[in-house]
């Protein structure tokens, strides 16, 4: 297991972790890949990243699905709606590599969510075994 | 890995694919399988397959959550809500199996879910060792 | 893979199994290890387990997103609520495993999701090689 590490500089943001990803894939490695982040506001997610429109229109959607504010949270430190985004979302992601490259769809880039930052944050990356 | 087509027939669409993953597993194969899709506008789901009426909900309530037209959507291709019901149900599916037989609940069958179709799409199956 | 009962005492419930699982893995087992509900209308999830009022949070904010009675439901059974909650939270979840010990962040407990209880239910763990 290899640990990276994440800097975001927002408080909700989609960081692009797709170059990071696959430098971290030894060469002629071919079996699949998890990622797993060990926190519990941010979240893993595969999505297109061809137009930037696309990763601010999943982050206005989540903000209408779970707002920041609503009226019966609990949790006192004020965070549960990034709690709820990142249960939504899921912080494990399986991937497929092929002799050293990640196997990804002509649009799909992989995403860090940060849904309570900006913070410095850790995914932690497992080669497994086809 | 193996690459599976699959052709929908609708905008949205939730098809039963449990006999196309089955028959892709090696006889006596134990250990687990992972399903991924390539594509950023379908999900890969498991759940009830027995009542055709519990899929027609779940498309229900999604175009609920997620409708095609939202206000503030920015994306020029216009299909932002596949993107964000894509995300929420996951790209990624871990089955187990044992002997070559898929382990599934008495109800389960595994749906490949079209949210911006119909179109012509694929699916990856990796063996994993368990 | 070994098999594990849980029983539920809500109809909506998150119960921590993180000890359950834990006392699953063999000593000295490093790798990854699936954890796989058969169930239709429950979930796994990882995510604070530190604050009680996160789960409260948690499941008030999905009765919001998806009420238990909605006015297009067609599915008898009356639970598809239910399966959307599972659909949206997920009946699988990957984690990594060294040398025994689960490898969680500080807050993250493991939470069985119940959806339609209270009842028994099963969740079946698989190690993996990694």
């Amino acid at each position: 297991m290899q640990q990276l590490q994440i800097t975001t500089s927002q408080h909700t943001e989609l960081q692009d972790i797709t170059a990071k990803i696959q430098s971290s894939i030894p060469d002629d490695y071919t079996g699949s890949l998890l990622i797993y982040t060990p926190h519990t506001t941010v979240a893993i997610m595969v999505n297109e990243g061809a137009d930037p429109a696309v990763q601010g229109d999943i982050i206005a959607m989540l903000e209408h699905l779970v707002p920041w504010k609503y009226e019966t949270f609990q949790h006192a430190e004020g965070n549960s709606a990034a709690h709820i985004k990142a249960m939504l979302v899921g912080n494990d992601q399986m991937l497929i590599v092929n002799q050293g490259r990640l196997q990804l769809g002509t649009w799909e880039k992989i995403f860090f969510c940060e849904f309570d930052g900006p913070r410095t944050r850790k995914i932690w990356v497992q080669l497994h075994q086809s």
